[in-house]
């Protein structure tokens, strides 16, 4: 048995079995239609083992929308719904029910907020608010965490990549080894996060921009097998594409073989008046390799063709191979710049499946549910204090000093306006001892980072292109400190609480774990009319 | 900009650029219609980092088949490809290849020989082989390389959490943080793979399972806020879910809170006269919690309700919790195998991303090609012996001794007849000095692993369903050997080239590299007819 593609697999079904009984016992409390927040935020940064990024890249966000936009239960689906059952045999879900799902499952009643993709994003800061009736709110939160995590993940990936590259071309190669069809969510994070072009031909098409690549090994070994040898295989390559020639050379020996029978074709190919774009180094020893390719391709005669560099590449196997070759160049009589500007990197299953961090911690938390016309903070507590919640409606601030850097993300309490304020307090989120004071004057901008995204089962505004959501991604990597880009032990950005949250938290804290209130804060608690507990 | 769902990123176009120019490089040398085959094969089992697996579960090849029997160049792709350049500018692919591959760049023309899904596989073994016009083999690819891998990867990791989880039900929880909407076959591989359930309701739906889960905090957080407390969010999910009530009790406090309230709400299901299903611990220690917890349900009465164990479960960590309780139960005098007997597996994201080993390193390698219905072997070297090759049609063998247990696999040439000889020579592929030699009275069986399931463009027999997948998986598991299940440094299994397909490896490498040919070899070799390459 297959899932069928375009089945029920990818429409309102895409949900974890949970959401949908959590949404009937809301419908059957009478608690479906009440007003509740959830916060999308992840808790860590991606951590690929021996390095953690300092920052994150936000996507999925316009990939989620647009399911959101879409997904409405339809016969099919009632069908499957309707044959569910429960340990003793009756209907799991019942007509009722059904009805109401059918009729307002879909989530034309939630408001949704968001940070823009390709922004940068950090810890804890919730980037994405749902607000709305209390069952579909709960209803969208599987796609919403699948459609964010992964993108986010991905587009994180490449940006560190990208970094690692300093400036030079970078083509995603992954979809061989994604996962699964979500290669082509991979191969849309990947260009908004850092690659320029993607092989991946339907994405590609999709997303609107040209797809690259270059040849497999299977070419060369194919005319070799028909009596060709390499430099014939290359030849036919080269006559069919001769202005988009680019040769794979590690199929026999990547110097002895590789290179010298692509410069021959190369020399054929100017001769008739063409200009060869590069070779492909695939295995091996990538930094030795590229000095002595550059070396040959210089000596004769191609002192710019591209040298494409692929094989399990990342953003510390990109800098390694940039050091060597800055180390190790002269060593050789070359240049190690000459050599490191035409490089071009064919970067796979290491960037669309995070390879060393498969997937972003994400989560989607209530914060507030409203009850007669008045919003309740909801809080969870844990066992790990990090895992604490922050309770309550809330915005998010990003401060900058005045050489327009980010300086940290500043949650607060959706009625307060730091921006209006002279001193700003930030709070560390777990540690009374820890808190800064900053004069409004010592910043050039307080800004606030969510927008309304979607509103009456619709997207707000128009889909951005990719070259949009690049240039967002751009002026925030601008934005941001060195220290924090650094790819091994980068500086902690720092994200804190306004005072009135941080109190808001502690006083929730206490009244949950029955501990007696500390006095001086819990008077300046605000909209906190919470029942007792009935336990 | 998004990706549509269901558009051509899908199709047809869910491929990598370079197999669509490879194929119209052959298309233009004339060469698209000879027959080639492909081998698709991994080089190593998924490795964890500290713990590699010592073998693989084969998943995706319904998946894969469903996808050639369905992708069709159709009128927007081919829209999409005209609309391609090359670097002067030029249309990329000539309208009389695109004529083409409109009418022949389906795959009606190849044939397709797998080992069928569920089955123990293992490396460097042709799982499955692609034979056809070289075009088509070419553009076929990407997809089965996708399918394949990714679906392997998964039900590999499943199997191996399966084992840990010695029996216990598992349910696969992973979708929110799952690479997209590749969840929905991550789903798929880990029902085959050792996964009983799944809380993926589209995709369980569509494979005929029913999806399982439980509730989320959120639940208890709204009824909370509501001033309802935690006992009050548990009786209005008893009420509603009667004889399906599983609770989560880590919102507040497990022992102090959770469990009583549990309980309480038990009691009230029992004097109704309903079956209580059991709780869900998702944080803290969980060997601790289950122990504490199975006492206090048994004290109350409740010796056989579940316990749900989840939060980044995978196999070592849930044989880290076995082993723990099992040593530590009695320290609270309670029996360690009552508690451990109420225990269900929850694995979320390690399972459906393989946390540490993101992809699986597999690859589709030409191995040989007609001329003159002479079919030429094909080899490629590589500075790394492991990576070259194993050249020719070939076949595979799985031998079982007496006890019915597999000793190793045979890769041998298509024209061999392994199970009519005497005597076995099993080669090692890289080392002369390594081989063994069999005699076939040791051997109970010497059984052919592949059989043909795709021609014609049509799947050759009916999609079998999960649970027959399944079987075939635990029969194939209790035909391995227990050293090559072990979780961590397991006993490595043989696999071995038979000895005319290592002749033939040889005589190619050594003719490829241009050494001098070791007489006594060369003649003995068969089909090798090789013109010199023009070099």
């Amino acid at each position: 048995m297959t899932l069928r593609r375009h089945g029920v697999s990818e429409g309102i079904l895409f949900t974890d079995l949970y959401q949908l009984t959590m949404a009937q016992a809301y419908f059957r409390a009478g608690a479906h239609m009440k007003n509740a927040r959830f916060d999308y935020f992840f808790r860590k940064n991606p951590d690929y083992g021996m390095h953690q990024s300092g920052y994150s890249i936000f996507a999925g966000l316009e990939s989620f929308l647009e399911w959101a936009e879409t997904a409405r239960l339809n016969r099919t689906e009632v069908e499957f719904l309707k044959r569910l059952k429960t340990t003793t045999g009756r209907a799991l879900f019942t007509p009722d029910f059904i009805r109401w799902f059918s009729k307002h499952g879909a989530f034309d009643g939630v408001r949704i907020s968001a940070v823009p993709e390709g922004r940068v994003v950090h810890p804890n800061v919730p980037i994405a608010i749902v607000e709305g009736p209390l069952a579909q709110a709960q209803l969208i939160e599987t796609a919403l965490l699948n459609k964010l995590n992964y993108q986010t993940l991905v587009a994180t990936r490449a940006s560190r990549i990208r970094e690692a590259a300093q400036g030079r071309m970078m083509i995603e190669f992954g979809l061989r080894r994604a996962q699964g069809t979500g290669g082509n969510e991979g191969t849309r994070a990947a260009l908004i996060g850092g690659a320029d072009f993607s092989s991946n031909v339907g994405a590609s098409c999709e997303l609107g921009f040209p797809p690259k690549g270059t040849h497999a090994h299977s070419l060369v070994q194919a005319f070799m097998a028909l009596g060709y040898g390499e430099l014939g295989a290359f030849r036919m390559y080269a006559d069919v594409y001769p202005d988009d020639c680019l040769l794979l050379v590690d199929t026999i020996n990547t110097l002895e073989s590789g290179v010298p029978n692509a410069i021959k074709v190369f020399e054929e190919l100017k001769r008739k008046g063409h200009r060869p774009i590069g070779i492909r180094l695939d295995s091996g020893d990538l930094a030795y390799l590229s000095i002595h390719a550059h070396k040959m391709l210089s000596a004769a005669g191609f002192p710019d063709v591209s040298i494409v560099l692929s094989n399990q590449l990342d953003e510390i196997v990109i800098s390694q191979i940039l050091l060597r070759i800055s180390e190790e160049a002269s060593v050789f009589g070359v240049d190690p710049d000459a050599v490191a500007r035409r490089l071009t990197f064919g970067v796979g299953a290491r960037l669309l499946t995070s390879e060393g961090c498969s997937a972003l911690d994400g989560v989607y938390k209530l914060s507030a549910i409203e009850q007669e016309k008045d919003w309740r903070p909801s809080i969870k507590l844990s066992e790990s204090p990090a895992k604490t919640l922050n309770p309550g409606r809330k915005k998010v601030w990003r401060l900058y000093d005045r050489r327009q850097k980010a300086v940290g993300d500043l949650i607060a309490l959706e009625d307060e306006h730091p921006e209006n304020e002279t001193r700003l307090v930030m709070r560390h989120p777990l540690r009374v001892d820890v808190f800064r004071r900053l004069n409004r004057s010592e910043l050039s901008e307080v800004e606030p980072l969510l927008t309304r995204v979607y509103g009456n089962g619709k997207r707000l505004r128009q889909t951005p292109p990719i070259a949009e959501i690049r240039r967002i991604r751009d002026y925030d990597l601008a934005r941001l400190d060195l220290g924090v880009k650094r790819l091994i032990n980068p500086h902690i950005y720092h994200v804190s609480l306004s005072e009135a949250l941080w109190e808001l938290k502690q006083s929730l804290i206490e009244a949950e774990k029955g501990s007696p209130a500390k006095g001086p804060k819990v008077h300046r608690l605000r909209k906190l009319k919470r029942k007792k507990s009935k336990k």
